[in-house]
């Protein structure tokens, strides 16, 4: 087991009726909010008008239209602008994990004097956040229990995680009955995003008992109830323990004192979505059996027998390489089953922007200390077998 | 899947050194400390002059001798006039969970002005308490990842829970190093009570397949990691797993969005230890098979098959009943096996005060709300089975 500094503050409210306690968990903040959310689904769910309802006697102001891989300019950039100029006291984040990640960056920037990229490239060190306060209505990102966001910079085709203690979300609300309108498209891909951050903490080089039986146990809850979930949208207890799976999936509950990993399939995959502005958990899909093979050795091997034989059933008496190709594909055709498109064509992408995607992945050098090193060809390889 | 209100907002550093960053999280408070700890075992193994070395320039009070199954008086007592006379800025308690829980309601008594035991009894709110770091010495309690403690009073033979949200530590030092020094028995002990701890929350009406993956994990590792540590005390690794297992026991993590099972357990134990102060886990160890005996019936015997099956690999395609007893016989077995002396008579507990524990236990009626509710005769008759 490896040394581990880890702390989640944040507090959960979950389960159908959660947002009634909304009031009494804002009453600790200021009576200036700015209320976060995306394209408006959040109105034709009721939530938006709740929401309003609820906070009779706050003073709210709004920033909506936040985009899926959520964007610095204009989105960061005029919810920071809101704050500073109205002093705003607390975010109330509702949405999925695109309009959390971005309410972290803007309540970040609210409390920094110069440009907010400087805090997302760790120019500047973060020096303080508004509280962060959120009712998600989609699972998946995990968001809403982490520190951290992903910002995407369209004239540099920028995609960067941007983690800090000061960014955890003070209360985060969960209702599953929020999720059922949810597409099967997104629906899918939020369980593949799950799925996947489950995965980037299980192909390491140590793990223990304990930590292999948590995440096996997430990946076939995410299968089932995912399936489930895609099968009757309104199955609640499916919705919740898909929600709850999800929101494990990046503070590093599943995995405490394991190796690192490096998160590999993210770092390659927020290139492609910087790019071309995928789903992510679409694109995680898609290479992450891709990515599974090029590391599949001798080295890599006993992970996979385990996974296999753990996760999908697999018969353990085959052999190892046997196993692990099965796991593989079972993997592939447990995404291809719930609809994901499982090419890089079928979403829009490809071979011309192959090379220098991998290059501009390549060049921060920080897959060069993964579990499996990858670099540049490595990448490249890795989105040609995707496409 | 039930609705929960859940946060730990505990840090917890981890693993071998971790020490050497008390400093900066002690400088985060007053320079006034209240140094809490048991019976020396912290000088024997120089954790002690390590903490002072550390905490040059601090004012140091101390409060020695906190005893297992921690006593209001004189321990919280003298605690809380410590802080009172002092104007203790912060507590740092090392040691085991007894000398935890003890600190617990030393900072809240602190911070109130009338007799802590209002407190313990819920007659009066918390207002607040001390800030709280803590260097665990012994895997066990879990009470370094929640916001409770157990308080005996002699003169009552009260064995009272006390938890209130303030009470979280602040941070949780936990170097597996520390634990080398444990003794087969307490080892044994830990094990077991940290086993109960998952128990408690498995056998209940609802659960998750992320839940029970998680908590099956926890009880696997902690049999197999358990055995290692008694077998070499100074397994590094089977010490850290083992220490990460027993943290997450009192915390609801394993058992999130779960129904209550009411921690049967607990609560009869707690007067064997309050009546004759015995060694809490293996109370814990000798009354559990007999709880399950007495439990087990169509309504509780599919949790009973998931239990064995898939802790214990007994094969499925038996009878359920066969299954469910088999498991209970390996949970017996188990305990037997890493040394628990396994019934009251070998711990000093006779026929002699059955009744009165029974009568005791059951006055509260906290039980008969349990998954399978416990009136005076199913405690008396669990007791008489377990002599």
């Amino acid at each position: 087991m490896r040394n581990f500094d880890y702390m989640t503050p944040t507090r959960l409210i979950f389960g159908e009726g959660a947002i009634k306690k909304l009031p009494s968990v804002m009453s600790a903040f200021g009576k200036r909010v700015l209320l976060t959310y995306g394209g408006g689904s959040i109105k034709k769910i009721g939530l938006y008008d709740k929401v309003k309802e609820l906070l009779k006697g706050y003073e709210i102001f709004e920033l909506s239209d936040i985009q899926p891989n959520p964007k610095y300019d204009p989105s960061v950039l005029a919810g920071v602008k809101i704050c500073k100029e109205n002093n705003i006291d607390v975010i109330l984040a509702v949405g999925g994990g695109s309009v959390l990640d971005c309410s972290k960056a803007i309540a970040a920037g609210a409390k920094y004097d110069g440009d907010p990229w400087d805090l997302i490239t760790y120019k500047a060190k973060t020096p303080g956040a508004l509280p962060i306060v959120d009712i998600i209505t989609l699972a998946a990102t995990g968001s809403e229990y982490d520190a951290g966001g992903v910002i995407s910079r369209t004239d540099t085709n920028d995609k960067l995680g941007y983690f800090d203690e000061k960014l955890f979300p003070v209360c985060s609300f969960l209702d599953p009955v929020y999720t059922f309108s949810v597409s099967k498209k997104q629906t899918a891909a939020g369980c593949a995003d799950a799925m996947n951050h489950i995965m980037e903490q299980y192909f390491c080089e140590d793990s223990t008992l304990l930590n292999d039986g948590f995440m096996e146990a997430g990946l076939k809850s995410l299968m089932i109830n995912g399936r489930k979930c895609l099968e009757n949208p309104e199955d609640y207890t499916a919705r919740a323990e898909m929600m709850l799976c999800c929101t494990y999936g990046c503070n590093d509950i599943y995995s405490l004192g394991n190796s690192q990993s490096g998160w590999p399939c993210h770092a390659m995959e927020h290139a492609l979505s910087a790019y071309y502005d995928i789903t992510h958990g679409e694109g995680l899909a898609i290479i992450t059996p891709k990515w599974m093979k090029h590391i599949l050795s001798e080295k890599t091997v006993s992970r996979f027998v385990k996974y296999g034989v753990n996760v999908f059933g697999i018969e353990p008496s085959l052999g190892d390489f046997e196993i692990a190709e099965k796991a593989i594909e079972a993997t592939y055709d447990f995404f291809k089953s719930i609809g994901i498109p499982m090419s890089l064509r079928e979403v829009g992408i490809d071979e011309s922007r192959i090379d220098e995607m991998a290059h501009h992945i390549a060049a921060s050098k920080r897959l060069e200390s993964a579990w499996v090193p990858l670099y540049e060809k490595d990448i490249a390889e890795i989105f040609r077998a995707s496409l």
